[in-house]
């Protein structure tokens, strides 16, 4: 397989990008070759310090970089020689596996929805972002911002998305099914909310266990929370800002020390043809190379795959 | 003024109410007169050891109580003779200048919403929560659960009530109104995020600041923060869980502690004509006292003519 990488991408590129590659090849057990993708001088440079097996890597000389700031429809158009923008080329035209940056958060997701197709049936794509809990677990929490606005059945997509990524990947048996609302019972909610009830509950491949409130997103009631975008984007960054606090705070203690998002590396984009993940702007090694491993394995497993099967079956 | 207090409602009710009602009375400067509504027995009871001096109360007998898990709507209807029926009933027929219980939620916002008229112009009503900040002040976040979908004119309209709110009992000059969002830019957001934003920015009644992302709802940047209840009520219950986190993992931190929002009392209906107060089902003494001492401010300070001149200055 082989794996496509901004090296661009981030606060501490090319440098944390090529150490966490060198990291994950050197421990790696899948056959992976990575596509190394960015200022080619800069990169070989860190590969003095941080080498990598050749015959492991190819290096994709990218001229232009997305600024974090850059418009992202607009950087897409005019930057066609970023990182970025050659990264999902490379993707699209199967040059790649996966495509891993983080980089331009908004130019991944434009990039994402535009450059790769969808898996046949799915609606719309999304970004599941990781919610720790207390046991060690990971939840999922599905949108975090990709579709501002949305209907019932996009949630229900969701929540297979999500529950196949669950079960594959976080390694849950049966993934339990939450959906963020206001209540518990069943009727409240929103107008959105309360049409997405009876859908996830009449849906057969997933295990839905009902409405999940504000405070048990936290708790391990469900492995896969899901809701639109707008609010799973201010839950997930209202959850970011607790590690801040608590830093500012000198609090040291190992659940609140999980609430560093970064050490996940990244959030998958579910729903596209391809692995897509979109790494946070403050990415070190350790985020580098855990995106790698997870896209290794979403190819390794067949994820892609998988959720094409289950829109098959549903269609 | 006369402040009607349901003694039922809470899981330590009526003793802790008892309590605060007695704490508040040997505390206050305000002229203050409490209507206690509850079992008549069981308050007087707790009165012998907490005793509050003659004249300074009323006991109004209520011989039912709606329950935490009764079915708001159809209880309001059904028991009549309960103690929150009655304390709306007599704010109603003004026996009462305010109502406070920290009883069945529901049933308080259906109370609030149908038996007492919302400040003219006011089209919804909403219920604001505080937020505590690391500086020691407390945000506004409205609406929190009254109204899980909006229009962009009822955003508006909260940012107008939060502000007063915030203006006359937290004290902030000119309140810095922000609109909870998925991104800063103007621009950003969900269908409804993107047409509240210019009518937030004509407002001439506001201090608008912007977009507010979720890693910025328990920074001190804006000091009322506006969205619909269902994102609201997420993000408040989200909130309160952060200190059952900290609480069982034993962390002891003066910040932390201020997610124990049961100290707060409770959170104000705000477009109603009458001050309206609910309160957390586990409030103790402290929570009833500053229930009784916020509706005793807002009625010192005339809050409710103050929001009916800025919807009379409006329309």
């Amino acid at each position: 397989m082989n794996i496509g990488l901004d090296m661009m991408g981030g606060d501490f590129a090319p440098l944390e990008a090529v150490k966490g590659a060198a990291e994950f090849l050197s421990s790696a057990t899948a056959n992976v070759h990575l596509t190394l993708i960015g200022d080619e001088e800069k990169i070989k440079e860190h590969l003095n310090s941080y080498p990598i097996p050749a015959g492991k890597y190819t290096i994709v000389h990218a001229a232009q970089v997305i600024e974090m700031n850059d418009h992202p429809t607009k950087a897409l158009k005019e930057k066609q020689q970023s990182s970025i923008a050659i990264g999902f080329h490379l993707l699209a035209s199967s040059k790649t596996d996966a495509f891993i940056s983080a980089g331009n958060t908004g130019a991944m997701m434009v990039g994402a929805l535009f450059s790769i197709k969808a898996i046949e049936g799915v609606l719309r794509p999304a970004i599941g972002a990781y919610m720790p809990r207390e046991d060690g677990t990971l939840g999922l929490l599905v949108d975090v911002g990709l579709n501002a606005d949305c209907k019932p059945e996009n949630l229900n997509q969701f929540a297979i998305l999500g529950s196949l990524f669950a079960k594959h990947i976080l390694n849950f048996d049966e993934p339990k099914v939450g959906l963020v609302n206001l209540g518990e019972e069943e009727g409240k909610g929103n107008i959105l909310a309360q049409a997405t009830y009876p859908l996830l509950k009449q849906n057969k491949q997933i295990n839905f266990i009902g409405n999940i409130e504000g405070r048990d997103i936290l708790l391990n009631k469900a492995n896969v929370l899901v809701c639109e975008g707008f609010t799973g984007n201010v839950v997930l960054k209202l959850a970011e800002s607790i590690y801040d606090i608590v830093r500012r705070r000198n609090i040291h203690d190992e659940h609140f020390d999980r609430f560093n998002f970064e050490q996940y590396g990244g959030v998958p984009v579910l729903g596209v043809a391809k692995p897509v993940i979109i790494g946070h702007g403050i990415s070190h090694a350790m985020a580098f190379k855990n995106m790698i491993r997870i896209s290794a394995r979403m190819l390794e497993i067949d994820l892609m795959g998988k959720m094409k099967s289950s829109f098959l079956e549903q269609a």
